[in-house]
């Protein structure tokens, strides 16, 4: 196991999602429209302002995970790096897939794209998860932290995968599951607890 | 009360506001004229060079009182992160609500879009500055700048809202309120400390 | 005079100005013309790639001169940190002036806008310079850094100020007084240290 | 030789990398088609997909490799601070380079932009790893790092300028040669060792 400079890691990660959280509005363009008609043109853009907001708090919950996550790591290996990068990979991601499934909102694949590309970071956050409290690269009293974490991250995944064939059922059932990541995290770290007790 | 790594929280905060700040500049597009046309082209830009330097200012000042506030704190709460991630998103919406207010400057919609954004962050930083006085996140002696801060987050979030309906009367009172954000903190600094002693 | 947390001031610094410099690769625009062409397209983009280095050029030797004068800073006030902001201001700017030079490199009045953005730049640089001399926020012993700032900061800036004229005679004139920026430094340190040796 | 603040150069490469790396999402434009053709048109995005990840990977290897260098540094000098700087402003060329090969990818000369700018970044990253063994700017137990880092640099600079003549014979061979550069570091790494276990 191979100790490395975890300051400039997180520092790097922040740096990213910040970048990425900040590129979200990039995606809401000015309308083109006659200056008397500027009023209703922002009312057509109200579900691209909703867009925004829901990935903006999606990515704001991945940061809150990450941040717990590496907030008692002492070590840190080459497969963890090479994780993260893959997580950041699809963090930076997501400006493109909100704009996606903003666009093609009636679309199911669209929303399956942007339904895949948050499960796919779930599931990375939770391989980062069990890869970090397999090797123990937590101190002994923060390991409980770690074993709560992976349903979080689990059960957060299954829920984005969960909506893309309800996409096709109905987007609006599959918007109703991505909004229900913002408050699953209560029930699922008490169960993660719960586990962590059992043992 | 969870105490949480505060200085990635901060560096994430300070990387989102760095990033809105600077992508203000997309928002002033190269003229594309005749080169002869150039520089009258330039002074038609005069009003958006404006509309940038009074946003660089605003979220400028916005961070000015992040920075005084994060400063002296000691511990941290999710309710005060869920707070932070949402003062971010309207902070990161500015560039968006500047292109806005600059392409439609005489509809006093886009006005009050921009003005009621900047209210809105004001309003969030005033609830973040409220939790952290209630909750005695600050060390003793640094508990009068948190409540002096009260006024003063509310004041500006206040001149911002009185600006929407302003923007109706006159474009240029309700841009004429907010340049006087940038001096009023002044007078309300005095009104929060003079309200402290009292206590 | 008031202390404050510099590392958060220094923090926000450099994420505008790293955002700032890494927009510039925005001006490059990836040609729109036949597969058989795009070598012949490329030639064509050469100068728009001497711009984008220019400008990498002399934003990171902004960004040097701006660590040298904070490095051994132990204090800070508001004065200081609205001179930093409007120094950020006109280093957000760069990515424009530089669009705006590129495309019209034959019309002295874009050439001059992009002199004058950085010879503005230099100026508050200088005054940065001069604010923390004066004031005394440097260590006793690095006092001397401080003083030899202050004829790099102006003369710097002089040399902007002065391709703004010369730009109307030739803008290859201008251009020339904007590299030799880059090496300038070393005869102005040695005068700076002169002249402080002289006190 | 003189010191200077490392952290915030640091923290300025950080921010250039971490602006870059997710810049790169912006090449992901979001199709313009009828509703129900979107599916094939995600298809067809595909190898901007690759492009992206390929990408993506390559400046996090750049990344990693930077971190490794830096991470025992106890000097820095002027000139490694420009070399650093040029370094910079290759990997934030990289956006660019890959808009271009990716819309540009049956053309050698395309294909080989975005080759020479990488192997450019790699060979000011030999420059530094050398630069930084010969001034003796890491500590003594560090100082092998540095020998067995100048192997991996000048390793990877070799093989993105192969791939440039390389692009000329097949495109998928070039391809095949940036991939090779992901996993290239293990045997060099070791070379790096069995060389310095040799003076």
């Amino acid at each position: 196991m191979q100790e490395r400079d975890l300051a400039r890691v997180v520092a790097f990660t922040d740096g990213v999602m910040a970048v990425a959280i900040t590129l979200l509005v990039l995606n809401l363009d000015v309308p083109d429209v006659e200056h008397g008609e500027i009023g209703n043109a922002l009312v057509d853009l109200l579900p691209s302002f909703g867009a925004y907001l829901l990935s903006f708090a999606l990515i704001g919950r991945y940061w809150v995970i990450h941040h717990n996550l590496f907030e008692h790591l002492r070590a840190f290996d080459g497969r963890l790096m090479a994780l993260n990068l893959l997580f950041l990979s699809l963090i930076a991601l997501i400006p493109f897939a909100t704009d996606l499934y903003d666009q093609y909102d009636d679309a199911p694949v669209a929303v399956g794209v942007f339904a895949a590309t948050l499960g796919l970071a779930g599931l990375v956050d939770w391989a980062m998860t069990a890869h970090i409290a397999r090797r123990g690269f937590l101190h002994e009293r923060h390991r409980a932290r770690a074993h709560s974490g992976i349903p979080v991250a689990l059960g957060i995944s299954l829920v984005f995968f969960l909506s893309v064939p309800a996409a096709f059922i109905s987007v609006y059932l599959a918007q109703l599951l991505w909004i229900s990541v913002l408050v699953i995290r209560y029930p699922l770290r008490r169960l993660g607890r719960a586990l962590d007790s059992h043992r």
